[in-house]
Formats: structure tokens, C-alpha cells, sequence
């Protein structure tokens, strides 16, 4: 069973695995990608693999699963486990402690295809796979049982990814990450002074300085944040006030997927074909006070390694500015997607 | 010139590199390590390949260095820059915005030898090594300008190492780093609470648990920290009230290189020769409201990928529980060091 744990001096949390077998540790050593289609447990024919599917979605009128979300085989966390009454264990208000790791881990299997970057994606694969993401959400909203699900991608084995086929993952929690706590206090802090949202500022003053924007759509715009981590780090944010990602609807989610592959497609055209991760940060479900807060999407290209400094104090070093990530990434084009 | 940046949305600070190629993103492709003796800028009779040293260790009565610290030739921050009179550019607290990188970055060659890691190190420069960062520490204290200094390893090229020879990095900061701050404020809440230093409740506990302890030494306690974030993290602590690290004398310095090393080692028994981090977290130098701190060193072998979730919500996924890496450590033991 896991656990999750909070280090008093840091206040981290940590969800420490189940695997007590200490004399095996070579597990941990990675293994290199590339599956092949035979063995790939994510490819048609190997469906028996996954554990069965909670949701399938498929192309107007054929059988055939297009996207596919499946709980995860290795569950970081488990359902199995009862919740703490009380708990709020992600938050930095916490006490001191460890809880039993209850959640629910899933997997979105986003295309039949093996291939292993958003950007490979068809238009309907893509936005399948957004519309999955927002219908997980709702689903695991109904469930009562969690206040936050994290939706994230590991693509490469840079990035994390231990399987190739392109696929993200879920992760339902009982209590609100520490990254999002900071991030609704600083927008709640930032409306406190300024009566308004900071996201709306963050929108206007990326428009009005230029040198960040990578592209934008009707809804929707992608930018270097000012503080890039990592080079050729992009977030993509709704230009209009919206906290929650799952009241989008299809046609909305299908622009947006069209965008977040596109900057995928600039930062692959401009780098070559590197590891990435992305995520979405949105309001907790059960969090009404900080409706000035803005779902959002943030990518970040694994092309540097994270050093001693970064880990020890908190500070990144991004020897790349977002300025010159931008106009490098303005100037890349993909080439057009496959058609379906 | 680089410049510090804080991202309004986490409070994140990043330091912003100066360069502007933007046409030149494959510097940014990882190179394969392995440099031979021939081309080592680290390596004796290259010496001219570094800037001249600002410090330099040989044992008694030789005229060869031992160990020498040197201004690093690519530094994150410079010196030339004024430092921002009021700055406390790494502190939660500041106002969002940007600011001169003014900074100093050194680096600490520890052994006229061209191994890679620290358990390579004969005692006399191990003991050296640990001379050199109190000594500089002293000697970045007095230049009065920096209020934190981040002495810390890069050890492998999956650590974020661009050199092999083995050495560690000198950040001197006009600011405190968020993460130390957060230490801090921990650390004052406890001893607020308790009236007991948090430090030594923790070693207490650790005695008495015993399951996570690694090694000790008469002054030193190394264990697996109960909410490790990475399989086989190992911290070293004085079990004596200690805040600054600056203070310990040449004795203790020599002990401490020595359990460093030894767990170092151990490690690299377990799991092979790894990538790895080291960082000391010791008490800010115009601090004296926290004396109930200690400074302590965090080890963190680099096993395992950070993938998204831990990027998207600051929590860590810890598939190696503290207490199996614990018992594993400390039934592996390395081979007895090279003699001087």
C-alpha cells in the first residue's frame, strides 16, 4: 500500500511507493524506450493487457476506440484505500504526517497508432483526447471522494514516460496540490490589490509586450512566461475568464487541442524531437472562493538537465530567455498533420 | 547579462541566462560526458584553461595542488552587476519583477585526479574539499554583499553535469533561496510549538525508529528521511546544535568528509555508479532570529525521472520506500578508499 507522507522541514508531500523489495533495486535503473507494436500494451490486439477500459471514444458511426482511458496497472495510488475523513493532505497547512495513498490513477491512451508525441496526433485523435480529459474530470467530480485530478504527460523517457505510445495520465486526489494552493494565493493576493484577475494581466501584458507570444487562436493564447523554468517552456491560457477546465465544451476543446499540438509541433520543428511534459492546473472542485483563478496548460521541453541548484534551493536556471524562445519558436513551423 | 526573474503566478524565482542565440538551440542537446585527461580544463596542466583560483590546497610540504577553487569560466551570475540595494531577490516576499543576476559562481576541483565522484576521493581530499567550501563560505560571509551561499554537486551527466572530473559549485546570492526560507519558517514554527529545535527531534526520532538510519559517526547521523523524495535520498546531520556550517572546525570537517563519502559509496555499492546531487542548507548569513536551524547536507541519487506530476504539483512520486533503501545502504558496503 502507499502512503502519503509530509517532510516537516520542507513541507513536501511525497507519495512513497508499495515496493518493499529492497534487494531488487535495479528496477530503477531506466530502461530504453521503443516498444515495438507486438508487445506495446497501448496498441489495437493488446487491449487485454490494460486493465478494462472506464471510458472509449470512437470516430460518428465506427467501432473501432480512437482514445481509450484505463486505470493505471501500476497505481501510484489506490481506491482501495479508505480516504482520511479530515484529510487535506497535499496542503501546506497540513500537520505533519502520513496518510494511506488513496486515489485513483488512469491512464488516456490517446490514438491507435504507436506513434509517441501529441504532435503526431490526427485532428480527431487530439481532440478525443482533450474531450477525455475534460469528461474524466467531471466523472471524478461526481465521485465526491477527491478535490483535485491532476491531468499530465510524459512523452519520452527524459520526461519520465516508461512506455512509448502516446498517452497522459490522471491522477485523482484527496486533497489540493501545494503548487495550486500557491497558485490560488497568489491569484487571490493579486485581485485583493488590483481588483482584478491576474491571469487577465498576465493575457494583456504578454499581447502588449509581443516578444513572448509563440501563437494564438480565437479563444485561446500561447506564450513564454516571463519566468520560463526551462527553455522553450510555453503555457497556453483561455484569453477569456474561465477557472474551470471541465465546462468546456467540444468546440472549444477542439480548438484547444489544435493549439497545444501546434506548439508541441513549433517546439519539435525548432528542437528537434524532444522529451516533454505537459499538465493542466484548474480550479479544485471544491474551491468557490478563488473564481478569479484561470485553468491553464503548461509545457515544458526536457533539453536541460535539473541540477544541485535547482534542487537545492528552489531557483531554476534557464540559460535560455523565453524572448528568444518565442521568436525561435514564431518561426517554426510544423508541417501540416496527417489527415485522418 | 542574466538577469533574475519571479513567475507572479508560483512565486518561482529563476535565473534568466544571457544568452541571446537563438539560433543556436542544439547547444542545448546534452552532450555524452567523458572527457579525457588530454582536454579536462580540470585536469593538472590545464590550469590555464580555468580562471586564475581564488583558493588552492596541497598537503604539507608539497608544492602541487590538491584542491582548488576557481571562478567558474560560464557563471549563472556575475559580480560586475550592482546588486539591487534593497534585494532580497530569492524571498517569497519581494514583489514580482526582475532583477540584475548579481551573483558569484565558483567551482571547487577536488582532486588533481580525473575520477567522476566523491567516494573516488583519497581522506586528505576529501577532507580538503570539505576545508574548501567552509573556507569560502567565510570568505563570501565577509564580501558583505551576499546574504545566502549555495555550495552544491553535480555528480553525472543525468545530474546535470557537463564535466566529469569531479568537483561541486559555489553560488554566492544576494538573497535568501525560497527553499532555505521555508526551512527556516519550519523550523521557527516547531521550536515556536515545542520549544524544542525541529532538528534534533528529528534526529531523536530517527535514533529511535532506527529503520531509516544509514550510518553515524561520533558527530554525524546519515538516514533516509522519512518522506525521501527520491529512492535512496540520504541526509547527514551534526547531532549537535549546529545552525551554520561555517563554523566547524577542521576536525569535524574531516569526520564529516568522511561519512559523506562512506554514504556516497554505500550508495554506489547498492544501485551502481549513479548520477547524483549533493546541496548544504546552513543558516543565512544576516539570520540570527533562527538559531534553533542546523545545516545539514541532502544527498539525492538520480534514479528516477521527475516526470509531470511532480512538475505540475510539487508533490513527489517515490516508488522505493526510505526504510528498504535504508536497510539496503546499510548492509552495502564499499571497498576501503584509495590510500593518499
Amino acid at each position: 500500500m502507499s502512503e502519503y507522507r509530509q517532510d516537516p522541514l520542507s513541507r513536501r508531500w511525497v507519495i512513497i511507493g508499495c515496493d518493499e523489495r529492497a534487494t531488487r533495486p535495479n528496477e530503477f535503473i531506466e530502461a530504453t524506450s521503443r516498444q515495438s507494436n507486438l508487445t506495446c500494451p497501448f496498441c489495437p490486439g493488446n487491449e487485454a493487457q490494460t486493465p478494462p477500459p472506464v471510458a472509449s471514444y470512437s470516430a460518428n458511426g465506427k467501432d473501432s476506440w480512437l482514445v481509450r482511458v484505463v486505470p493505471n496497472k501500476y497505481p501510484a495510488v489506490l481506491t482501495d484505500t479508505a480516504p482520511c475523513p479530515t484529510c487535506q493532505p497535499l496542503s501546506l497547512s497540513a500537520a505533519s504526517g502520513a496518510m494511506p495513498g488513496f486515489g485513483r490513477h488512469e491512464v488516456i491512451i490517446e490514438s491507435r497508432r504507436h506513434v509517441a508525441s501529441l504532435s503526431e496526433l490526427d485532428d480527431s485523435e487530439a481532440e478525443l483526447t482533450f474531450i477525455a480529459y475534460r469528461d474524466r474530470l467531471l466523472e471524478l467530480k461526481k465521485d465526491g471522494r477527491y478535490r483535485y485530478v491532476q491531468i499530465f504527460k510524459n512523452a519520452g523517457p527524459a520526461a519520465g514516460a516508461s512506455l512509448e505510445h502516446v498517452h497522459s495520465q490522471i491522477l485523482a486526489l484527496p486533497g489540493v496540490p501545494e503548487t495550486i494552493e500557491q497558485e490560488l494565493a497568489s491569484s487571490a493576493e493579486h485581485f485583493r490589490l488590483h481588483r482584478r484577475p491576474l491571469f487577465l494581466d498576465l493575457i494583456g501584458q504578454e499581447q502588449q509586450a509581443g516578444s513572448r507570444l509563440v501563437t494564438q487562436t480565437e479563444r485561446f493564447l500561447a506564450f513564454c512566461p516571463f519566468a520560463s523554468r526551462f527553455p522553450y517552456e510555453v503555457w497556453i491560457l483561455p484569453r477569456q475568464h474561465q477557472p474551470r477546465f471541465e465546462v468546456l465544451q467540444a468546440s472549444e476543446l477542439s480548438e484547444l487541442s489544435r493549439i497545444v499540438r501546434e506548439v508541441i509541433g513549433r517546439i519539435e520543428c525548432a528542437v528537434g524531437q524532444v522529451a516533454y511534459n505537459y499538465f493542466l492546473h484548474t480550479l479544485p472542485f471544491d474551491t468557490d472562493l478563488h473564481d478569479h483563478y484561470h485553468w491553464h496548460i503548461e509545457i515544458i521541453p526536457r533539453l536541460v538537465k535539473v541540477a544541485g541548484f535547482e534542487w537545492s534551493t528552489g531557483c531554476f536556471i534557464n540559460p535560455y530567455p523565453p524572448e528568444s524562445a518565442a521568436a525561435h519558436l514564431r518561426s517554426s513551423l510544423p508541417a501540416a498533420p496527417e489527415a485522418s
